[in-house]
């Protein structure tokens, strides 16, 4: 072993070293491990090319939290997490607008509906997504998951019944599963619903609740089709339900306008749920929710039970985003690495229809829904793929007590690069190959 | 008018000029104002004398959001509020230590129970106060409302009964009038509670569950003695309940020791709540709940539901700040500070015996609880009060859907100096002399 690896070896292991801590001085380190200064700054350079460690000028070299870096998922092919690549994320911006929020030292305590100032920036964000509000329908949430949550309270309150579609987010099916909701489902098809199952549930049933990703679904990928949206709110107003639409990415429509069912919506059906962690940075948990008048002063009241107020520092840090106008300029960056990543997965599009995989990949969004011939046994394929450090989701999580058995798998493109894309789908298909 | 105020005027009137707006370059203003530079220099400094505008070194000088600023608040006197005045707030630490976790460009999403590196300093943290726990019993929450909130889901499920002490914490009991827990009342009386009355409804009824603010309690400010927490610690073990103990002002134990029931619990009887905004900054919204290893899974199951996890990088700037260990110097001052002020309006104890107010004023904390004689309506005194810009909580309030007639009011130290604490406590006496 060289002398650095023994090092870097040293450094990693022995418990003396916490996670977090600042590393011993050069000259320390150089003495006590019989090197040259030279060795050690050598490991420590090694060390933050790995995201092992980072340094802060006129401070030091710190030993990162491996928690936090992902050290275990960086040898790994990530089809899982939706959150974006790090060379994506607006950290440098991002951070000089906290240093502004930091400086103002006016982070306090702050209505549980969220800064007015911030949701007055986000009327004007949602206006170039051709979301038309206004700030007394804003609530900022921490992260969207939240807004559902706030949502399903209503529900809950409503006790009539909530459809959701199917397949669907998981965790949001995971969290109705535990309550007594009377949950109903139906099909997603292609570009629509199954429309003729969904009127027979809504004539039989007392239906208050009609839960859906309307865009860029999570897992398919699609998006409704503007007529299958139109469609969806002509019944939500004939059998009287609201509509919870996730537009999780929503920030891709700036420039594209896929229609919102939130924008179709004339009669006050909809309750809109978006995000700032898809698309921006997660690790502040912030989103939004968009509210009929008449539901938002119950909704305050829940969001102040829950939590008082979503992490203000947070609020303030992306409204200084919002105000140095760097937000859209950043969101046409995501866009255009996102589409890229697509087009370059549709380079497959060929060779799985060749080996019987159904796939339709999306212009945009960040989700691939790949359905194997039956022979294939997906679970084993799932199970073998980890094993080898590629990680994919079951189809089966997207579905309600994960009872149907899908021969599906979702592929997230949100954090691999090109060549890693590369490297996971052709040993995909190797392993169908085998085990098939 | 002097053209400086001219200026002024102008910066905050036009409509052009929008809060948090960097302010126009000196040379441009002054041309555009036929006035001189040094005049618009003037003009900027007053008004971050008044705290309307700050400076941003090599970036300029920004129009500070109103709504941020309290400057409504700026001439009351706030007997409200229990976050600390701003002086005593750690902001330019605070702001160190976040540019460092943003600098990282490592925050993420996190595990629901939050950060192991920061619940491992938490530990540590806690060791300090007399509190010994491990890392799995920890879980990091928005604030310490949220983990109320979440100790209120295990009530829900549990479907027992839940004892409160009377009076107390208010916008719990809000919280609980809105659901269908079976709820019972004790009374607190001194450093001790009617355990005669409580042992009559815990035999009388299933109670599963008691809440208390065991130190320094809000509204009253008294602490449980050591015998009054053994005993109830002894009825919960022989009646088998939990205990949700509120520590919100936990962080004074530093040095102190008031013990806390979560030190003196032998049995797992405790679920231990905390905060990080009363005694360091509410702004970023942390607090922790301790919980009995049984329901930790439970817990990060309706945490994950809530908000995936608490700010990341809320999280990350509070480890930081542990990391450079100067939070126990911080609170150091922060007691001082608040004993200080707690002297200081003992210094009104005899006038407030002789106009027969009765009123018990705790060496530390931050509440007192006056309660005035029969012949005062404390209504229209609260009213008069604000008229006149003091504002105070009628005691009503903190009383199970507010039935009670208490004739009391709560006064917090924490965020009036010296001067507003003279100037509101004598017009207090005052008027009640008026209106007797």
């Amino acid at each position: 072993m060289l002398k650095y690896e023994e090092i870097i070896d040293k450094l990693l292991s022995d418990p003396i070293y916490v996670d977090g801590d600042r590393l011993p001085p050069i000259r320390a380190l150089a003495e006590q491990m019989n090197c040259s200064r030279g060795t050690v700054i050598r490991a420590y350079e090694i060390l933050e090319e790995r995201h092992l460690a980072y340094t802060i000028p006129q401070s030091g070299t710190y030993l990162m939290k491996r928690q936090m870096t992902g050290a275990k998922s960086q040898n790994r092919i990530d089809f899982v997490s939706a959150g974006l690549e790090s060379r994506l994320r607006p950290h440098k911006h991002f951070e000089h607008c906290m240093i502004q929020a930091l400086q103002s030292e006016h982070y306090d305590y702050a209505p549980p509906e969220g800064l007015e100032s911030l949701r007055k920036c986000l009327v004007s964000h949602f206006e170039k997504r051709y979301l038309y509000t206004s700030v007394d329908r804003i609530l900022v949430t921490t992260g969207a998951q939240q807004a559902l949550y706030l949502v399903l309270q209503l529900i809950l309150e409503s006790k009539q019944g909530l459809m959701i579609e199917q397949p669907t987010y998981g965790d949001f099916q995971r969290i109705i599963e535990k309550t007594n909701v009377s949950v109903y489902t139906f099909n997603r098809e292609g570009n629509s619903i199954d429309f003729n199952a969904l009127e027979i549930t809504l004539k039989q049933n007392k239906i208050g609740w009609l839960y859906t990703v309307s865009n860029f679904q999570n897992p398919l990928g699609t998006s409704l089709s503007s007529k299958a949206k139109k469609k969806l709110l002509e019944l939500a107003n004939q059998y009287n339900f609201y509509v919870i639409e996730d537009d999780y990415l929503g920030d891709l429509n700036l420039d594209l306008k896929v229609e919102t069912l939130h924008y179709l919506d004339i009669e006050n059906r909809v309750f809109y749920v978006t995000s700032f962690s898809k698309t921006f940075l997660p690790g502040i948990r912030i989103g939004t929710l968009i509210a009929p008048e008449t539901y938002v002063e119950m909704l305050k009241f829940y969001k102040k039970s829950i939590d008082l107020n979503t992490c203000t520092l947070s609020q303030m840090g992306l409204q200084k985003y919002f105000d140095a106008e760097i937000y859209d300029k950043h969101i046409r960056k995501v866009k255009r690495a996102i589409r890229g990543k697509m087009k370059f997965l549709r380079r497959y599009q060929k060779l799985f229809i060749e080996k019987g995989i159904e796939c339709e990949i999306p212009d945009a969004g960040i989700f691939a829904w790949l359905v194997f011939p039956e022979n294939i046994d997906v679970l084993r394929l799932v199970k073998i793929l980890k094993a080898e450090r590629i990680d994919v989701i079951h189809g089966n999580f997207f579905y309600w007590h994960q009872r149907r058995e899908s021969h599906a798998i979702r592929i997230s493109i949100a954090n691999v690069n090109e060549a890693s894309m590369t490297q996971g789908i052709e040993r995909i298909i190797e392993v169908i190959e085998h085990i098939k």
